[in-house]
């Protein structure tokens, strides 16, 4: 049962959305009650205050367990200190669905120019590449300003040689940059073994200026083609640059024992809030893996931690919303969605669809930035509604953005099946310097900001969930996959 | 021969300086020719419009040599390097003078928390300090906020444990917060030892938030007890703070393959602009080592290219300058100033003394930050002389600062003898976040404030040549021994 609303006014509301959307959006908007306006208002000067436990949650897990890549001994330690905290926080249902994997396994690493003179390079292998023979491959490089001028080589100067793809990440508030630059990493160590190259090594996909090199998953090909791949710091690939510029052919060995090791099992864990009315229920997402570099602080502690708080807040409310809050953290997001996507087929394989009690998904994954700004992918009266939330979120400084305009990580297999999306932006300005790195600790994370945040995804949280609305999952055409 | 003034004048000026010596510089200033006026200011708006070698000196030597830890291979191609540069710039002499030292060596260092859980943690070992047996040493740690706290610490406290020393650096203009910090990396492993710990951890002494350790020297104590000893970046620093405060009571297995391995020989590199009156020269020093870590960008290629270039755009001048200048790369400064010990050592052991030579030693070894302030340690008829100076330095915004305040390290041995000692204090804001670590990398330094340093060095250098005034060095009162 998606829609709460009596037909007559469903069928008068869809009359009145017969022109633009933004029209429509003026037409109609959603009422949202003088009590919930207070709650709304209630909840974001708690958040404002750090009355949650929301930095608490992030400093416990990055310190007590730390980094916890996806199969783990530390990513279990992980998932059971989820499920106390949920328990210990009086969830009305807390409970783990098993999610399995291949299981990518990082030993040493090392990189040395050799010629000219005998350098250490901060290096890191890309996960799920495979590892280089234990004595190292020592080639020379072959430099590829882009992932295109790699696409385009002639296999001829790439043979037998350790391809290098220099382009740098550009820093913006939006993270675009990432998805510009990411296909060297994604893609590059498939076309470099297509080109005949014995290794590829990356500028980090990265930001900052930092001797840290950033790690991150690669797409694995239809054709199985692939080389060792590393990422060099950006100090690293600066130098790496000035020396071929001189002329100087520089030989470099690398030495990356990785490799995939049989199967994993880890586990999403779900807390729920549970709605008064009905079975339906708005889905915060985070993910509870990192990678095994840094503390998975801002990648993403702090999400866990916004979304773990954010809805604390709400079952602190005297009485439960009418929809449910549904608190899912994500098994093995970095290494492929295993998490999201398990969870999607879980949902899909129930008797009607799980899907259509997701009134609405939202995650927090790009660090602990402000959000700036509301994006989403709903139907036309799901919008109307999030222009009238949208009023209660204007304090913290959000500005309303634009509809089809999905956003988020383990949800995404959700959104591409048709649930109702809003993304809460954040400014990651800052986080392209720590993600995926060692520098990925507690330190980097603005308290203030992440309150900012909590206050956020609780009044969203609250106000969509209170309402009887629907946002659009199960009229929203699935999304082309790619 | 130190004093060109003919005996008349000099005696007047003496009597002249019978009042303080604020009074003094007030009465006596000596005067600076119109003609080297407008020789400084050609040599501050070259040095300022980058009309010279010293950003590129930097690139080569960080880029074509790296890390120049002393005593290794690459420090010794660093020394070919500098003498290659020198005889192609056209220096009127250069030479190398040999200086040894025991050679310490770093191999494989990790650290990891093995309980609670098993964390990685970023550690490198301070240097001349032991290294640990091969399986490690495992054992739980011991927790004093400050070196106070360890001296003054009951040795049944430390026995068996890590001692763990956590206090923090502090940032500031000059610097002044690594002198108060260091002592933990200085004295620490030698207190250590002597209260029976199994090794110390210290807080890396740097200001930054980066997961990359300090290295730097510890001092080789009389009594020789030592324990294996390393530094933590700042955010491991902290997360280790975080669980002894909630009474964790971690266990760090710490291993550290380093140690003292043989002698080695490395070299000085000098190189000389003649003065055409006077055997007498103006010193500036910097030092070619680094450390392993980084390329030794800020620490000291900066230094090297600041004195390197300085020099060249007076060697540059049509005229010789009355007194010479002496650029002095000194060897191994990164572990006890040996090749700074060693020049002394030489100049002492000339018949007369090679000391009374030197006009004025000046160095320059903090960064490639702006300089903003003149100090130094000179005669009153000196100090006389800098105020002069200093108007021809006013515009690129130094200040004038205080006689009797030394500076530079290479240099040290030679200020403690009695040298006339010129300071042009460099902001250090930012190069402890940087200082022996493998951040130090070209990409930090910025060219604007390079050029500045050059600028400041060039005009002090002329201006100092060219006169006839003594600055103090064989007037001057050794300073005692620390």
């Amino acid at each position: 049962m998606k829609n709460l609303w009596p037909m007559p006014l469903l069928c008068l509301v869809l009359l009145l959305f017969a022109g633009s959307a933004a029209a429509q959006a003026e037409l109609f908007k959603p009422k949202i009650s003088a009590a919930d306006a207070a709650i709304a208002k209630q909840l974001r000067q708690q958040a404002l205050a750090g009355e949650h436990s929301g930095y608490k949650l992030v400093s416990s897990l990055t310190t007590e367990v730390g980094a916890r890549p996806g199969g783990s001994p530390a990513d279990a330690k992980a998932v059971q200190w989820a499920v106390a905290k949920f328990r210990m926080m009086g969830f009305d249902k807390v409970w783990i669905e098993p999610v399995s994997f291949p299981y990518w396994r990082r030993g040493a690493e090392s990189a040395r120019l050799i010629s000219p003179g005998n350098q250490h390079i901060a290096v890191t292998s890309l996960g799920g590449a495979p590892g280089t023979p234990a004595e190292g491959i020592t080639a020379q490089l072959v430099h590829f300003p882009t992932f295109a001028d790699l696409e385009k080589a002639d296999p001829a100067r790439v043979r037998g040689k350790i391809a290098f793809i220099s382009n740098r990440m550009q820093r913006t508030r939006d993270g675009s940059g990432y998805g510009q630059a990411v296909i060297a990493r994604s893609q590059g160590p498939n076309i470099a073994a297509q080109k005949g190259a014995v290794a590829l090594v990356i500028r980090s996909i990265g930001t900052d200026n930092d001797r840290l090199p950033h790690t991150g998953a690669i797409r694995q090909p239809e054709d199985g083609m692939l080389v060792p791949a590393a990422a060099v710091s950006n100090p690293d690939a600066d130098q790496l640059v000035r020396l071929i510029e001189r002329g100087m052919h520089p030989q470099l060995e690398l030495k990356l024992d990785v490799g995939f090791d049989g199967e994993a099992t880890s586990h999403n864990v779900f807390a729920e809030v549970t709605g008064k009315q009905s079975s339906d229920f708005l889905l915060m997402g985070a993910h509870l893996d990192s990678w095994d570099m840094g503390t998975g602080a801002v990648d993403d502690g702090a999400g866990v931690g916004i979304v773990m708080a954010a809805a604390e807040l709400i079952l602190k409310q005297p009485q439960r919303p009418n929809r449910g809050i549904r608190v899912g953290l994500f098994a093995h997001e970095e290494q492929g969605l295993y998490g999201g996507r398990e969870y999607l087929a879980n949902q899909q394989a129930l008797m009607p669809s799980g899907l259509l009690q997701h009134l609405l998904v939202v995650e927090s994954d790009l660090g602990a930035g402000s959000i700036y700004k509301i994006d989403g992918r709903t139907s036309q009266l799901g919008w109307a509604m999030i222009h009238s939330i949208h009023r209660h979120l204007a304090p913290l400084g959000i500005e309303l953005g634009e509809n089809d305009k999905p956003g988020g990580s383990d949800i995404f297999p959700l959104i591409q099946a048709g649930a109702a999306n809003i993304a809460l932006r954040q400014d990651a300005t800052e986080y392209f310097d720590l993600h995926h790195t060692d520098n990925d600790t507690l330190d980097k994370i603005d308290p203030e900001a992440l309150n900012q945040n909590v206050a956020a995804y609780a009044v969203l949280g609250w106000l969509a969930a209170n309402h009887t609305i629907s946002f659009g999952t199960g009229e929203l055409e699935p999304l082309p996959s790619n």
